[in-house]
């Protein structure tokens, strides 16, 4: 018996970062969360504690700080390809470079019904999102969002699904649909425009998951899905993760009270997740 | 030496609730979470195990039910009222009822520029909150937000400040000032728009951090509060709560870089907390 | 109508530390988080950005530090003590200190039967606290603990309890009953044994948890208050703040199952919370 | 251009459980939360809304409880075992079924020095976990724990690493090695013992990261999991998730200090991420 090394992978998490950008007297702000994953030839390092082709973590988040200085890029995507191409470039030890990247968004406040040139608040959790993956051959770039949470309270229905003898849940004309965004679409290479791209993208799920008639959370992942595959031509595949944040309605009976569709419990756990990815062939 | 019973409260909290109102095809919704407390005679629960005065914490759970359908009210303070009125009405021996209410705020889908008339998106983790102290004489009623965060990156000062030899910070006359606003009202009773003013508080607030020049935050939450004070005739007192969430500009040097007020380092630990009420006299 | 400064403070929190401490081989750690809180003189800080009575939070920070190299005290009460005594002395413009500390308990890992003499293993959420009010009269010293998780799964009931139209909870003369302990407790001054009262008022509070005959969470909270100011001399009062973490029994009916007492489901929310302060006079 | 569905799978996710057994006076809690997926021909209910082959995730929730019941098992590989079984036998539309469980860990309180019979304390964040994926052909085992947190004081030195223009970090011979050990492995089948195994892997795991000379937390995960490889026949494979949880040694020189490797900085962000499989061959 002999014990080998497999896949291996280190780098460093939650490197933190605000950028204020200031031209001519208005502000721009972007904060963002970079994480950096390398895999390579580190055999030596975990068999014999050699750690001569090992860039420390400390360096890749140094690292993070100088490629934002210097290029002050415009869009998550544009700063993950200078890090892929920075480290790619000075590591030869290194075969694949993996760099996420989380935007937290903020708003501009608005005061007197203008918008604010250097006042901001927080647009919630949900964060725009890129993950690339960089090797000699090429870098994959998909885009995406998560934690974008949204409720629609007609057009949903779940029926004449499958039963055992542990079905207890009844069929369902008019419930509630609720989930927390999670997506993220490949694209064909650099040459995108991140920016408008992921505007475009956003509210096209936004619109399909409103208006979609809905016989199940697969059902209405699929038609979000195929509405950004349909109409954006520089997207090649997508992948929705959608957690079924359930709203039961609450049996009054008990209490000598109806409750028509009125009054929901909104629930954590357990919940339902359907995952799936969408290509284009 | 004798044991007695001091201050001793007991409740339900973490009580959830999602209402759907539908009028002619727009539906509207509200999710709250409320917790209740009952101070009064129970003595005798703790020391003799006795609970023919404890009215369940289950049976308040389903009392927050109940109320919601029979008092379809629009705001928070109005669900807070029925429910102290009904608590103490039933409950001879309570002497003190305590409701929490926090709303989670979602705003309606705008597709095609149009708001959407059933589907919904969180609006982040900013939450309306009122806190109601029910007793046989009177009902104080407090409304307030949290988690509301806010950044400027202008007109922002920390100088002059006291010194001692432990003392290492620099003076500073432009820094990002961020926090997370909390903060809770008093009304001088039941007789209020607790709507119009909610919101009419929350944009003073709001406005009153993003135009102040401040050199401090203690400077700035006080401006804030007398703004709020200035503009309600309704409104007595003021409590802010004031995270002061550093920013702290990154020191390129080591890496051969400047870092003229460009880049910065977002921390979650340690940070200030600054904290007072502003009173009407 | 006049706008008037009333109660504020302000301080640092979340400030944490490591202590190692080397004793002939054998490595010693302590991990802290503190929260420092000022009252006082601060009138023109708000009112017209007058620094100069402002101690920066930073230095708040350094001291902690600061102290905690100077005087290697073994306890949380300790070391704040030296805070307390620390600020006041050298900040007349003070009035009111308040520190909070928690300790994350380590525990030594256990080889071959022997404990470690330099690795160990985080003991849990479990924190050890003190909450130390320092003015220019005295200090308060109040001792703690806080997310002490505990479960028993016999010798409780409720019943008997008070019921309204809204009531739908049955009698239970066999229930789960689990809390997680947050309890405080005051000493008599600095003169203690802080390291052997928090261990033996711990041990006291786990055992009265254990072997008491339950008809309710108020009971139970009682006596595990009674037995600790019962026990311990220096205990002058003791605060109890319980959350009722209800593991309900499973209907599996439905399933064509019975449930004799042996499936239950935890839930996090809607929770009970009783809270109460023991005092001896 | 075609549309089409590529890899897709839905479930339920935090179903939680508390099992209560009681022999002879003497009881035994074990509290789970079990994740369950499904992969299969569920084409149509994504393309046209047909839920004919669809089971509801409640129906997965309710069969988790039935099973639980009717075998009242040991062990989360054992309940896996069942779940995957009773899904493949009675659903002929589902590929692969994959069951994650998680055991939140509790002890018995020990009172005058005795195991309480049927009182439980919590035991940190600590969790056994196992992940079954089963198909037609076969069933995968893997065991694992996550969120023991563990620091070793000396031993431990990161030196002779690879530089570039940005690196900082300095040489360190004497440093603090922490981290939150995430592991799982691979069993050959169902015939091992789940339970004995686990308690070896894992003490297996604590001594080698106690006892190991550290040239960099690659270098101790690898010893980790050689040891286990080496020490358990029936392990064919492990892999190890270690965050480098970083404890800075303090700068007190500005505040006139020395720091003699006492005083350290606990940090949540950046940390470092190191990760690998290791396999018999």
């Amino acid at each position: 018996m002999t014990i080998r090394l497999g896949a291996n992978n280190y780098g460093k998490s939650r490197v933190r970062l605000l950028r204020v950008s200031k031209q001519e007297g208005r502000h721009d702000i972007k904060e963002l969360t970079v994480a950096i994953s390398f895999e390579g030839d580190f055999e030596t390092a975990h068999t014999k504690g050699d750690n001569t082709k090992i860039l420390p973590t400390d360096t890749m988040k140094n690292t993070v700080y100088a490629l934002a200085r210097q290029h002050p890029v415009e869009t998550v995507e544009e700063l993950g390809i200078q890090l892929v191409d920075h480290f790619l470039t000075y590591n030869p030890q290194v075969s694949r470079v993996r760099i996420e990247l989380k935007e937290n968004l903020w708003s501009r406040l608005a005061l007197g019904g203008k918008p604010h040139a250097s006042a901001f608040s927080r647009a919630g959790d949900e964060k725009r999102t890129a993950v690339l993956n960089g090797t000699r051959e090429n870098t994959e770039i998909r885009a995406g969002l998560q934690d974008l949470v949204v409720m629609k309270t007609t057009n949903s229905a779940f029926d004449h699904f499958l039963r055992d003898p542990f079905t207890t849940l009844k069929d369902d004309r008019d419930r509630i649909l609720a989930t927390s965004i999670g997506a993220s679409w490949l694209y064909p290479g650099e040459e995108v425009e991140f920016g408008a791209l992921w505007h475009g993208v956003r509210q096209t799920l936004l619109e399909a998951f409103a208006e979609h008639k809905s016989e199940s959370l697969q059902h209405t992942l699929y038609a979000m899905g195929e509405a950004v595959l349909n109409n954006f031509e520089n997207i090649l595949e997508i992948h929705l993760s959608l957690p079924n944040k359930h709203f039961n309605l609450l049996n009054l009976q008990p209490l000598g009270m109806d409750n028509p569709g009125e009054l929901f419990l909104p629930t954590e756990e357990p919940h339902g997740l359907i995952e799936a990815t969408l290509k284009k062939t």
